[in-house]
């Protein structure tokens, strides 16, 4: 299949609060042929994020800055097109940082091949496995060192990485409560997930609800959110709780996340309060999948794909995810899942 | 020499901001004598620590609540005056949460027996040894995990825990920055410490100065202030620094640390922000008091003692520490210390 046009997202000027039609803009470009050690590739599914409203942010991050102009961002699922590596033929499907556009020319080695999982469709990727799934492991397993027995608490709990850290949480044998803003997300976590308790922080006082879900205390808390709910947390952190920094996502459309009155507790109570970010070398991405591949495979982690279509529905997708509206893991489909081919 | 009755501090009324007259009560009683098991003991030396201000607070800290009518909590050097254990007889000079009064009668098992140390005077104990020298050893080596060619900042670097942080960090080969509230005290830091720079946060702005400072970034914070400082900070943290949380004195007064805005940093960055509490087990004391017993020894380490006389100079001795007038380590002197007899 040959491709003589890409039509992509690129960024045109930072937004305040929410993104919007101004953010982006769609354009429609001649695409290159891959030169040596490049491969091109037809996007199929983009995973929509909340650290993308972070790239959007110009003070320095974990990621070089977007610029006015560029393609923005995103880490999709792909298969290859046209190929100059023999280890990745036209028809691989990949995952790599491909951006918001519908064709990408990227070096080989920026991409990383998909094994086909026979029973699970290609949402899984992004799902259960692939950089959601190894953040709510990691996360948990290296940076908060669950222990079985403990009391875990998760913010953004109906989330794509929340909810699979509740998950994980309850499989390695802790009291899982989370917090989430609905009623309906509460009772997916409680009544679908199974977990102990879960807290609708737009109609329950946070810090009493943890009083009666958590009277001993919580010894880890996976943070997704920061600002008020992660004050209200630090409030019945046990003596030497972990806090998992994982995300801030109360504070990334306006770029200043509310900020804790009571860090005191961090030096009283002795926490460890580490951040992370799943891209790191130091992390153990392939423990992490086989667990979740296992687990997946006995049916014990859920998952819902909440799923948008075409490149003109990126910002909107995005608010999804801070307008607190999406219902799990955000995605836009750009292209169909090619189908195997049958003899 | 018996003693009839004893004087103490004891606590009164929550203060709001500032201890003052009518925080404590200073009452005489009577002394009762030791009990199977326990000791009498005079008080020679309060050690006035900002964590005092602490336990002011009603709020749930790392000890015990102090309250109405309680001896005010202090550490303290004192001499065994009568006892019921053999291996505490009279004379001996011990440590111990032994409170603000000028005799206190408690068991012998929270006692600690203090060696004489030649060439060092009991002050030393303050200064360089005991809660003071390990806190900022143990924060620095366990918590900081600081490497030689590292950069260190240490605000309230002219205090006590923070002189021996940053001179601990010197020993370590890093390159050391202290944070201080005056002209003064920051010449003192680079002058007569030998840091490698000095930033009086009064008349400076932070911000700028660690840009100037430390162009690279730094690694280790050893964070005795929390608040606007922290706030500085972690603009300048590189990538996986660490975050020692040893005190939040800019916000004990009024009970509410001001909180940083730039909480974001510590996901993004990755970072550690750990708190401890050097009465807890987990810390080596015996190896941080053999480090600093050689390195005073070698007279690698200075200090500096402001002396107040008097349990009713106690409130003043406090406040010291929050208006910033002290000038290093701040005790109470309640009685000479003993001369050793001469045959």
């Amino acid at each position: 299949m040959s491709t003589e046009s890409n039509r992509q997202l690129r960024f045109a000027r930072e937004p305040s609060g929410f993104v919007d039609d101004t953010t982006f803009e769609l354009v429609e470009v001649p695409i290159d042929p891959p030169r040596a050690g490049e491969v091109r590739v037809r996007n199929l599914l983009l995973s929509i994020d909340p650290t993308m409203r972070v790239w959007l942010d110009p003070h320095a991050t974990y990621l070089d800055e977007v610029h006015t102009g560029d393609v923005f961002r995103a880490i999709a699922i792909a298969v290859v097109e046209a190929s100059t590596d023999p280890d990745l033929p036209p028809g691989t499907l990949v995952q790599g940082l491909t951006g918001c556009q519908a064709h990408a020319v990227v070096p080989a080695a920026q991409l990383t091949p998909l094994p086909a999982i026979p029973g699970l469709p290609l949402d899984a990727h992004f799902g259960l496995l692939g950089h959601i799934g190894t953040t709510a492991y990691c996360g948990l397993v290296e940076i908060g060192r669950v222990r079985s027995g403990e009391t875990l608490v998760v913010s953004a709990a109906a989330g794509a990485v929340g909810s699979l850290a509740a998950q994980i949480g309850l499989i390695l044998g802790c009291r899982v409560i989370g917090i989430a803003g609905s009623a309906d997300k509460c009772r997916y976590l409680t009544d679908t997930l199974g977990l102990h308790g879960a807290i609708d922080y737009r109609s329950e006082d946070v810090d009493r609800a943890l009083a009666r879900l958590c009277p001993d205390g919580v010894d880890v808390y996976f943070d997704n959110v920061g600002g008020r709910v992660l004050e209200a947390v630090l409030e019945h952190m046990k003596d030497f709780g972990r806090i998992v920094g994982c995300g801030m996502i109360s504070g990334y459309n306006d770029g200043k996340v509310e900020c804790p009155d009571n860090l005191l507790y961090i030096v009283t109570k002795r926490l460890r309060f580490e951040g992370f970010v799943i891209l790191d070398e130091r992390h153990d991405k392939v423990a992490a999948y086989e667990h979740l591949l296992q687990w997946a495979a006995e049916g014990r982690l859920r998952y819902r794909i909440h799923r948008f279509e075409g490149l003109a529905s990126v910002p909107t997708a995005i608010n999804t995810l801070f307008d607190g509206s999406n219902h799990g893991k955000v995605v836009v489909q750009l292209a169909p899942e090619p189908q195997p081919a049958r003899d």
